[in-house]
């Protein structure tokens, strides 16, 4: 699909072209409703195309899919059938719901196909067997560098020469919608002898973009940078919601854990790689040479604009950070290359995080930490309230969208609202 | 099953008594030969009971089990049918492998159900969902701290107050007989400037074992000390790999990634908690008084004796260390109620491994790292040979057993053969 070169397609969908999900997006999500038990889709505008249902209608003619592939409960199965059937599979949709097609628009099957997209429950796009959460925001480690250590040597002596990265807990993996209870766990006052014990007191969200790997590879062998988005289904909003107070008396020296491991939110439909290459943009100049296996020959970042919203229980939405996935100092095919480069197999389904992604600037910041400095600068929000860090009740949503020469890709949301620690 | 206060039980399986694997111990584990696809066993002696035969042949009447059930591939719905279930078959077959009980032993479908297990190839027991690795032995986490930090004050202020542990990567942990390749990756001498890139010049073991649980927990649950035992299902032999040059280098501030992600290798044969119930010991006194989520009312250590055997490429198999899994510090019930306080759920077949077994004395350190003290002390080989770490061409194997009042129950063992790093 060469989206930018030719004339603005449209779809015979309405309303459908300043929506996240154009015919330009077509992102694969996993759904069910009252009546139809959890499948495949992809969304267009404020519907989803039911793919279980165009494939038992027989829209999928030309294309090798097994029986029941969509109705799986998850997409690793979809995805493992490899980029050049998945490809076929979007492009057929994306052919199928143009302004000028009539073979689904003016067919009888229309109303079964075409699912109201506020009326399903989206659950997770796929089994996530590993997750890894990289720091891969120069500006966001600066941030933490600078007020946890100091400010003069905020980024330590490995950030420019690797993707520092750590595993992360992939259960607790959710889709937007789901609410998260507050953790309880550790923490200590530094004026204090003993830890404290009880609901985190510093919760925060990290505004994050994750992508999801296709493709397997088997021990011992690494991805060259070159190669890396053949590994790349596609991407999704990440929040990695962080209790700071655990995580600063827990993490030296085997690094975050329980500070983490409560929640992370997704959104819950996977942008592919494809939809996003009109967007794809130049990283940040590395200041640092790097070793050869982390060196590129093509710009790997994407100019995805990234907002959060809070909102308090009883209260509006407030705008507090403005971000962009291309502030990005390591971009995604040097952290597949790192992954891989100690012989590390990846599988179809892993999840792998950005990191919170802070730009120059403060409304870029990409968490509270970071928002209100570490509470000393808490946010004032519409009615006079303020937040040094979320509060029970509030609800945090992140959107996410390209775009550019009139095409428009966009995420949709994560939303997820914060209930008090269970038990209490 | 009282096994300590009745006379010695005895299986018709010939040469058991010695056995890692008597009657007493009844493992499950996934296992394939020549003829037979994946399916699960259980061992006893140098035999193993094909349970999807014994089903089959109907020696499970009064046990509700799924059709197939042993035909998965895996363990994991197995486990999942809860332990009320799992015990009865493991006591069916205790009650079918006595010497007394004629119902297999004079059985025609006998030579069908008895597999010989050296011919058997043996696969990973379950399918890990998430992998968690503790560092839980005072001994090891003060030697570390006293090389790499200050032996005044080895370990850190957290240690005594919380089990600390971190996320591992679950997609390369791979069972017994499986070689690793040598993990490539960055590393830095501290006389220079720049770091370096190759084939890790540190390669180690470490002496871990890891419990499989065997129940979910929900988002935002947490599972008390007193609840603990109920949610594990067994134990392995756990070797964490670790790259030891990789590792000092990535691993501030977010904890070791690929210094560790390469391979962790694991003894095929789960050994249920309650073949383990003979060995139950007093952990150490806790120094610190902990929090009120992590005190216990029993004992949950056991008294498991480990041993580490090096075998270069053309040499003879030499004994490098003696440990006890009763030297731990933190027990599992601790690692499990820390791992769930802030609410994060667990999964059926997740790993929670230890952290490198290390006892008092020198000849318990379980790592090259302690054993060879940062390598500033090589270890003596039989044949005039000596190691500061592992060698290309090396094989590990760990062991372990407990034995008391004549009953014997072992792991086997979890061997491992390192081949050069790939693509050099």
């Amino acid at each position: 699909m060469k989206e930018q070169k030719e004339a603005i397609m449209k779809s015979w969908v309405s309303g459908t072209q300043n929506s996240d999900f154009t015919i330009y997006n077509l992102p694969f999500g996993i759904f069910k409703n009252k009546r139809l038990g959890p499948r495949a889709g992809i969304a267009i505008g404020d519907k989803i195309v039911d793919l279980s249902a165009l494939h038992d209608h027989g829209f999928f003619p030309d294309i090798k899919l097994p029986e029941r592939i969509f109705l799986e409960g998850s997409l690793n199965r979809f995805i493992r059938l490899g980029k050049p059937t998945t490809k076929k599979v979007r492009e057929r949709v994306q052919q199928l719901l143009s302004e000028e097609n009539p073979d689904l628009k003016d067919h009888q099957v229309r109303g079964k196909v075409m699912i109201t997209r506020k009326d399903v429950e989206m659950l997770m796009p796929v089994e996530v067997g590993d997750y890894t959460d990289f720091y891969s925001s120069k500006e966001h480690a600066t941030n933490v560098g600078s007020m946890f250590r100091d400010p003069d040597n905020a980024l330590l002596p490995n950030w420019k020469h690797l993707p520092v990265g750590y595993h992360g807990r992939a259960s607790s993996i959710i889709p937007s919608g789901q609410p998260i209870y507050r953790p309880k766990g550790q923490f200590k006052d530094p004026e204090k002898k003993e830890p404290d014990f009880g609901p985190t007191r510093k919760l925060d969200f990290e505004l994050e973009m994750a992508f999801i790997t296709g493709k397997d590879t088997k021990m011992g062998d690494s991805i060259s940078t070159e190669d890396a988005e053949d590994y790349i289904f596609g991407f999704v909003l990440f929040n990695d919601w962080s209790a700071r107070d655990i995580q600063a008396w827990e993490y030296v020296p085997l690094g975050p854990f329980l500070g983490k491991s409560f929640a992370s939110s997704i959104s819950p439909w996977i942008v592919t790689l494809e939809a996003l290459e009109p967007f794809r943009a130049p990283s940040p100049i590395q200041e640092v040479e790097v070793l050869p296996y982390l060196k590129c020959q093509k710009d790997h970042g994407f100019d995805i604009n990234l907002e959060v919203f809070l909102q308090p229980e009883k209260g509006n939405e407030n705008l507090i950070c403005k971000s962009n996935y291309k502030y990005m100092y390591w971009n995604i095919a040097q952290q597949l290359a790192h992954q891989t480069i100690n012989g590390c197999n990846i599988k179809v389904g892993d999840m792998y995080a950005s990191g919170t992604i802070s730009g120059p600037t403060k409304e870029n910041y990409g968490s509270m930490l970071e928002l209100t400095w570490k509470g000393s600068q808490p946010l004032q929000l519409e009615g006079g309230k303020e937040r040094k860090f979320i509060e029970d009740g509030d609800t945090v949503k992140m959107k996410g969208y390209g775009e550019k020469g009139g095409i428009r890709v966009g995420f949709g949301e994560v939303t997820t609202k914060v209930l008090p620690a269970k038990g209490n």
